[in-house]
């Protein structure tokens, strides 16, 4: 292609995208296609010769389009926006094409003094403390902002900045040298609310440190004093506290640490505070928004996401540091500044991040910044806000439904009243109706369905459009008494294979924390933290009549007609850990187990992992299953309805288990629920207590016999 | 902007980039610019309202271009291309425009199978064993392909990965739980060659464990007896060898690892064997150069940079692994999958990256791939290729020239005959020109200029015209007997400054490494690995006539009136380590001053750091000078013109390290170059010694009397 023709296919482009956008609202939201679609579309290989253009153009609309989730739709309601307007499309297009790399100052000058002006620009204008901005720095080892790829990164860096600051004092304390880096690290602990995005455990995984996550309060906020507590445990133990993230905008309903609160604490103790503002933080335009943001002066790192919902295709997170000298520490042995005059205009920007190379994302942000200017990004910010607002009120005004949390700015949290089982079943009808796309989350075991503005374009029109179809779902699964709730076969779900290659899942331990005890497939579309972490399932969220058995990663699966990859004598042994495990929906959100013996346990590198035996032999204080009341202030009308049965229900367990069933009976979850476990029935079809349970709940509640 | 003015100025955006890329190559390839200059042409905050496109577009030739690097110019030959193509310039368009994210198959299917099937197309175009392709694979983590942001982070994931299953191995073998992983990876070694990118130092940082660099033979690849030897010592230390990063193509010289000899002891050493071909791995589309990748079926994952040599705009990096359980069980505690069929068609990729998210950046790959076919990207290397002999043989026939190592593909690297700071002086002399960029790098102590074709504008033209430009800067820098070469004053170093507030530097320890003892300001523009860690310094490598006064990071600056920072006694006992450090030339390459004891020392998290003392104490058999003959057989021709001078000639030092003058005097390193330290003369005028040194030579080589 030359450039005479990526002038005629350039501007042919335009008007697609331009076309795509404006009349995306006629699209299906969410697609409806099979794992592996793709592969029946395309040639097993790539061309030997070039293409035509028009073949190839041709194919986004018979290959690519068929299978996107579109995330500019109005009826987009899932995980955070990832907003994006024609100007920071112009300044990525600009960017790819002058495809320079900015990773030093030398590199390009002007791809890092525009980033340096443009984090400058963006930290006013959310009203950052002067610390963090580039031009009030005196040292050579100052504040600053830097766009990094994605907030997960940010967290990460800043936990590696903070590891590097904790691992110096305790060198110097102890007298050691960088050869004991390692080993100090494993003294070292790090906080975070049970809310807090699964990327703080990740960052805490690779970072080779322990994490604990701690309980939170009605308003799904840090809880101050568990904080201090769980700190002076810590230390008791020999632990080093060192580096707390707080979280501004929580993914699960939006609630906001304090940072008013934390930050004195963090302050006291040494800690690094990490704030994490991925989708709040563009709202801190707004003055009316920004006492959420209170406390920031205690805060080494702060970070948020343009590319959420500001305005800016993904990628771009800009995170700001108080000390950038702890990132070049983290990223080099002792390093060396030059005493230029220039040398804080003059930052070489591989030294604040994990990869080497950068693109020029700063032309997009200067683009969209002065394109709307403050007063037009205000705009925008308060423009959600407000649709949020109106959602609520749609939602308020149907009592078949509740909202189990506060709204925050433009994300609103919803449920069915009643069974979990219930509002996963409506949300996995409504995605696979695909006119509106939405994922769940869990907050203290309850189900919810998050519901956030996402779209530039969504109006008030679209959103009642998306009630409708909300609603009318909801009128059809209590109508057929639940029985859209559909029945998983034994086949279906695996487990009625026959003949000597059957397998048996046989884990050693069940990988499970405390903090989300409760949870299903479903959650998989969510990104909070889940465990166990299932891998590759997410289709599963919405392929939910498919085989679910799970398997671990390890050497934990085995044929159950005796071709062991282990010892035999090793199986016989791991034979008895067989546990209920994740094949069936009795691990539902409303069937979730035991909690753990007491407060919260460090996860990460020091997970709590109880086996079977240790669950069975656990006193009943000890399996306490969660129950309606945990979640009594916010959903206190319905307390009666969620008494536990007084009948004893019937589990089904795969067959190899049956020597289990009398052990599994005794656990208090099976008592509490009034289930016992047992084999499939005749038929093959396996009664679900959690949909008997649904049924019968909705018979209460909607006056509909099922 | 509404969709209509987005589809103009979208348009009009097309036919800017189109014509700064044809005329592209009447722009200076390297800016004219001093940090900060943006500071003065743009407002100090973002604008209250919205501003007209017309303003902000009109700015981007005002502000922007004026401090570019343009890295697609025909001129443009430093570090590794970043070629694109208007094909890859559409593919990102698109994806910008449809701003979706692909975190898991669910968040947007296509995304995640549209990966899958080009990162098959890819790695079968470069002939990577079927255990690499998604489409081969039986189990459901088994093999596979994933396009990450950078090469460094893949070395860096690849790594983490391999400490994963090394740390599993141990936890096993000892009975240990997660709680100890951080006191397991202190026993961890990797490995790479001192040739080796600098993010396996940064890698190897991050993730807490222990990294030897190893020697390289004469052409620069990784010594596998030096790797067996290591191995060995190590293993008797108790340490645990895990992890090989072998190189396809160094930064420096584009040298090749032996697969084919390290693969078997990594297989024997049960170590992760991970490639890194971040440029190279694109010349693998042609058969020919296939040869070099031979023993990559010992690799456990492999890695190119689609976005430095195959048409692809950044970011793109190639990455395959033969075991993405590996990557699972780094991002999961004990990891979950489900059995279902069409788990391997359903991958979520986030549990193959640091980051959450990440863009739709198959599109552009699969456009390329499609546009150009295979043989329109064999042709594409080719031609570079070509190029490169044709650049080497212009070089070849001036012999004031010397090419002191194998040319590869398209990078070529030369010097001018003599000393090393005659060709640093010639480079700098040729970036301030701005015709022609080029940076450098250190071969064994040797300083070479690189020279490596980059754009796919790049013509025997343009290379006739660049070769041309070198040869006559060249021609003056030696007409005028080095003198421009400029002498720093005393004041430009900053030491002269007077005044109670004039500041000493002070170091404890001189941070250092073996593997890059020989250095200077000017390789900070390159990539290869440099210590000690300069970091907001590659201006420097510009503005060399600036101060250039080093300070670390950390508590070791104080005043040399008496203000100390520190405690007087202190102070006084720190005073005593005064070196040399980095203030001066005599730490340019030509005068690198120490070897190790023996053998390579693991660095990174166990750095060796001598301070003056030990140096000064240390026999002369421990403080050998590397000298010419160290690259005897690459540069056998003028071995005698590097015979140390016989007089001793003078080095300044800053007043209050005088006390040390007869401790340095008596430093090997001096003798050898026939140096002794000594103050500033009257004039304030530094007698450089490597100045005079260089002058002298030159008088050798080229007969002109300075």
């Amino acid at each position: 292609m030359d450039s005479t023709e990526y002038q005629k296919h350039g501007k042919d482009m335009v008007d697609y995208i331009a076309n795509y956008l404006e009349t995306i609202r006629e699209r299906r939201v969410f697609p409806n296609v099979s794992p592996g679609y793709m592969k029946e579309l395309v040639p097993p290989e790539a061309p030997e010769v070039g293409e035509n253009w028009e073949e190839i153009i041709g194919d986004v609309e018979r290959v690519v389009m068929p299978g996107m989730t579109h995330w500019q739709s109005p009826h987009m309601h899932a995980y955070f926006p990832t907003t994006h307007s024609y100007p920071a499309l112009l300044g990525d297009m600009l960017s790819d094409g002058i495809n320079a790399l900015g990773f030093t100052w030398a590199s390009s000058p002007a791809c890092t003094e525009l980033e340096i002006i443009c984090m400058d620009w963006l930290g006013q204008l959310i009203g950052l403390p002067k610390q963090f901005l580039h031009k009030e720095q005196k040292t050579l080892s100052g504040g600053g902002g830097v766009i990094q790829t994605t907030c997960s990164e940010a967290t990460f860096v800043a936990l590696l900045a903070a590891r590097t600051e904790a691992i110096k004092r305790l060198r110097k304390e102890n007298g050691m040298d960088h050869s004991s880096d390692a080993l100090l690290a494993s003294k070292l602990v790090c906080y975070c609310s049970e809310q807090a995005h699964s990327s703080v455990e990740k960052a805490s995984l690779i970072g080779l440190v322990k994490l604990r996550l701690l309980p939170t309060d009605d308003e799904h906020r840090l809880k101050p004093d568990s904080l201090k507590e769980c700190i002076l445990n810590d230390r008791k133990q020999g632990l080093v506290p060192f580096y707390l993230c707080a979280t501004l905008g929580t993914t699960g309903c939006c609630s906001f640490d304090s940072l008013e609160q934390l930050g004195p604490i963090c302050e006291e103790e040494g800690m690094w505070l990490h704030v994490d503002a991925a989708y709040a933080g563009s709202a801190f335009v707004c003055p009316e928004f920004r006492h959420l943001l209170a406390g920031i002066e205690y805060a080494h790192s702060f970070v948020f996401n343009p590319s959420k919902w500001l305005l800016i295709n993904f990628d771009c997170t800009a995170m700001w540091v108080k000390d950038s000298g702890a990132l070049h520490c983290t990223f080099n042995v002792d390093p060396l500044y030059l005493q230029h005059e220039n040398s804080g205009d003059a930052i070489d920007y591989m030294h604040w991040q994990i990869p080497l190379s950068r693109r020029f994302r700063a032309l997009k942000l200067w683009f969209v910044l002065r394109a709307y200017g403050r007063k037009g990004l205000q705009a925008h910010i308060r423009k959600s806000v407000a649709l949020g607002k109106f959602f609520e009120n749609l939602v308020r005004k149907d009592d078949r439904f509740e909202i189990p949390a506060k709204r925050h700015l433009g994300l609103i949290v919803l449920r069915l009243k009643g069974a979990n089982a219930l509002t996963e079943r409506l949300l996995k009808n409504l995605n696979k109706g695909g006119k509106v796309h939405m994922v769940p989350a869990s907050l203290k075991g309850t189900y919810v369905i998050r519901f956030t503005i996402t779209s530039t374009r969504t109006t008030e029109e679209d959103l009642i459009k998306d009630w409708k179809i909300i609603q009318d779902e909801a009128s059809k699964l209590i109508a057929d008494g639940g029985m859209s709730i559909e029945l998983p076969s034994a086949n279906e779900h695996g487990l009625a294979k026959t003949g000597p290659r059957r397998k048996m899942l046989l884990r050693r331990r069940y990988t499970w924390a405390h903090y989300n005890r409760q949870w299903d497939m479903s959650l998989l579309l969510s990104n909070v933290p889940v465990r166990p972490s299932v891998v590759n399932g997410t289709f599963a969220a919405l392929y939910d009549n498919k085989d679910r058995r799970l398997s671990s990663s390890t050497d934990d699966v085995h044929d159950i007609d005796g071709t062991s990859k282990e010892s035999s004598g090793r199986r016989g042994e791991r034979s008895q850990q067989v546990t209920l495990k994740l094949t069936r929906k009795v691990l539902s959100l409303d069937t979730g187990f035991a909690t753990m013996k007491a407060g919260p346990q460090p996860i990460g590198t020091n997970i709590f992992v109880p086996t079977i035996d240790e669950m069975s032999n656990s006193s009943a204080e000890e399996l306490s299953l969660p129950t309606q009341a945990d979640n009594s202030n916010v959903r206190s009308e319905n307390k009666s309805e969620m008494e536990v049965p007084k009948s004893p229900r019937k589990v089904w367990l795969p067959d190899p288990a049956n020597h289990l069933l009398d052990k599994l009976a005794n656990l208090k979850v099976f008592r509490k629920l009034g289930l016992s476990p047992t084999s499939p029935n005749e038929s093959g079809v396996i009664p679900d207590p959690l949909l008997l349970k649904a049924k019968q709940e909705m018979n209460g509640h909607y006056g509909v016999d099922g």
